[in-house]
């Protein structure tokens, strides 16, 4: 099959109207009025990313939620994707189907569309790269640096179940497993929730914010870094599901079991700063929205982030996170 | 070298206010008011687009040459591009500083600028996409689908030295040769012109308009499809460099050599169509911009392309252009 039949069969039902039915050489947008557009750009390699031969529906929804997960943070409405696809060769038609199936379960979850792309042959593995575009009112978009000291540190969800459908899904032994464990890791690896429902309350409060993909504290530390601050966390505010608190007291060390959780990538949840004065306010909008969000630490002076235990001791990190390569 | 040191050290110097230094998870556009955004992806894969092992400064800058051409084709003034990497393993600091420097020259010569991006390893080969954005004033985007019948057809520049050129970097005889030649040749291949000069001539009087990537005919196919018209070309009047046409000449039959051209892509000129009362006008604005431009043909009621020889006879083409895959 042809590039074209592929963008004309399977991508062109899913465009925008800016996509001008993917028949040109260009996409149309038309900026929405007193609008800002938040740009995000994500590329996922088989074999890296994925696991290789993974080529179906499953790969493609998680790309958009990844992409879905950055524009979440800084508190952006989704308004539509450019997608480059460098398939292998031997790819069939069948995958193509799924893909796009992925592709559309992704679109209608978040109301969004594909604007346009670029799909080539590879020798290589699968690269699929997302190019996402989102909307915030003027000067509404949450950045990394507004934390200051003072403020409360905030995540939503749980962290590290991604980590160990991960696991999971190389095929490493995970111990202890429960039935609830293994739907609860596979769905959060696999397909991770975008905070996107959170957008108004982070245009209101958050003074700084981010998504974590290279983990819980590597992403702290982007916050202290933009913002020149210091990130304090308490070690048992850290919010964990019940299966996966069951697997990090199963280890032998669990100290070293919470050390990897919160250094492991993946998890694609928010983690931001808001001033006291917000505490109920956040709690109430966490609460209407139906999404998990806890207080985890607090800004002050200084750099870089520790964790704080209630006994006195700090927690030092020797690998603060996945680094890309 | 980790991925941050690459973006920090290289990309962020070259980067738009609007890319945030390049520490946040996206980028912050505020749109110009009163201007639509054009956005084009497009994407190179060593091996397939590129000769293996080329990583220089010459890939980088052809890329921005590329999607540049499709911003110009659609009457867009450059805004800033997203640059996603996927680097092989092996690939050292020389080259990046190198691929750097390729950027920093299509970025000076173009004035525009990177905003974001993604840089990310594989176990393939380099795989390069770029999203660029442009603007143009609201509405006066040029699509593919306004050629009327009665139009003019127009194109820059010459056609198929860029072919000439990729014959003689991968090696293959191209005779006869002369250091003219050589230079045009290898210029057309390596570094295409983008004709974003044209785009205020484009926006006044153009009905359609495209860029040469599958060939001067497969192109005017896609105007001619989209716009529900047929495109009749003169045999006569296709421009040819003078080396170029020393070339065809020389063929064992001038007329396939001929066909081969005009089926060739990586031209990155720019075919349009427009009314016959702007002929003047359209000549004057191309010498101001001291750029070559030709009517080679009309658009009649029909569909599809035809090249009509003087002496009457219709040439036909089996293969109507490059197809990626």
């Amino acid at each position: 099959m042809g590039e074209f039949d592929f963008i004309q069969d399977y991508l062109a039902p899913l465009a925008a109207p800016e996509g001008l039915g993917l028949l040109d050489d260009a996409a149309l947008l038309t900026p929405p009025a007193g609008k800002d557009l938040v740009v995000t750009q994500d590329t996922m390699v088989e074999g890296i990313h994925f696991p290789s031969g993974e080529w179906g529906a499953g790969t493609a929804e998680k790309l958009l939620r990844v992409n879905l997960s950055d524009l979440a943070a800084k508190a952006a409405t989704p308004w539509g994707y450019f997608l480059s696809l460098s398939l292998p060769r031997e790819m069939d038609k069948r995958w193509l189907a799924g893909f796009a199936k992925g592709l559309e379960a992704g679109q209608q979850a978040f109301d969004w569309h594909v604007m346009g792309g670029d799909t080539t042959r590879t020798d290589g593995p699968l690269v699929i790269s997302l190019t996402a575009m989102g909307t915030v009112p003027t000067g509404q978009m949450v950045k990394r640096s507004g934390a200051k000291s003072g403020d409360d540190v905030y995540v939503t969800g749980r962290i590290g179940d991604a980590y160990l459908g991960l696991q999971m899904a190389l095929g490493h032994k995970v111990e202890p497993i429960s039935g609830q464990g293994m739907m609860l890791w596979e769905e959060a690896y696999q397909r991770p929730m975008p905070r996107v429902v959170l957008r108004k309350m982070l245009r209101k409060f958050a003074t700084a914010s981010v998504d974590i993909s290279d983990g819980l504290i590597a992403d702290c530390g982007h916050i202290a870094r933009a913002s020149d601050a210091s990130l304090n966390l308490d070690y048992e505010s850290i919010p964990f599901s019940l299966p996966t608190r069951a697997w990090m007291d199963a280890q032998d060390n669990s100290l070293d079991a919470f050390k990897i959780l919160v250094s492991a990538g993946d998890d694609f949840e928010v983690v931001f700063t808001a001033p006291l004065e917000h505490r109920d306010a956040i709690k109430k909008s966490a609460q209407i929205a139906n999404v998990s969000v806890t207080k985890i630490g607090h800004v002050v002076m200084g750099e870089g982030v520790s964790c704080h235990k209630a006994d006195g001791k700090i927690l030092s990190f020797t690998r603060t996170g996945y680094t890309h390569f």
